[in-house]
């Protein structure tokens, strides 16, 4: 096949930085929503802004605090209690890491909108 | 809290349109590289290119089958076996629709910039 990559282009596709923690879609929603609110939100609010049942936002949130990307705060609010959930400054900066390879993701797919022009109309693979 | 987001905005962060079969991270890394080669790429190139053992990559392209994103043909080149994947029209349609949501993801997150700038010391919890 006259496209065949060169042999140095091993692992061009591997993407080793879309760490699972950070890449999962719930958890990727959860994170989206702590770094656009740097005081934080609660419980409550996550679970509407995410679409999650409270049983998987607080499965998920396990894993981001198991992984020290975000603390939470269990307080109150008058008599009620309040859960607090925000980015870790190491958090933040992983999650910033993780944004710069999606975005990697995205430029090597923009390769596609040339290739297109060129797709036979059947398989190449003699 | 002043930064709890109004009612209106449920779901925000929900990113349905991620799609779990294209948003796994090996299977986006196949999908990119089969995007930005029309003609195709050979199970072997894939292996290379994605850093995916036989078993992973195999069972990758089965998911990927089974959701008609990508089609398998078995071939020979001379009187080895030869087997080559590429996307198909409506699996190119679908990983487009999905960066589209990745973009969205980006733009969302890229609001983080100036949130920052207000990050409060400490929790704002009462």
């Amino acid at each position: 096949m006259s496209e065949t990559a060169p042999p140095d282009d091993a692992g061009r596709y591997a993407y080793d930085g879309l760490d699972r923690v950070l890449h999962e879609k719930a958890r990727l929603g959860i994170l989206t929503a702590l770094a656009t609110h740097p005081r934080g939100l609660t419980f409550t609010e996550l679970v509407r802004l995410c679409s999650l049942t409270d049983g998987n936002l607080s499965r998920h949130l396990d894993v981001l605090a198991e992984a020290e990307l975000v603390e939470i705060q269990k307080g109150y609010d008058g008599r009620r209690p309040l859960t607090t959930c925000r980015l870790t400054a190491a958090g933040r900066g992983r999650f910033r890491a993780y944004l710069g390879h999606l975005e990697r993701v995205l430029r090597d797919a923009a390769g596609d909108a040339n290739a297109v022009a060129d797709t036979p109309p059947g398989f190449a693979t003699a």
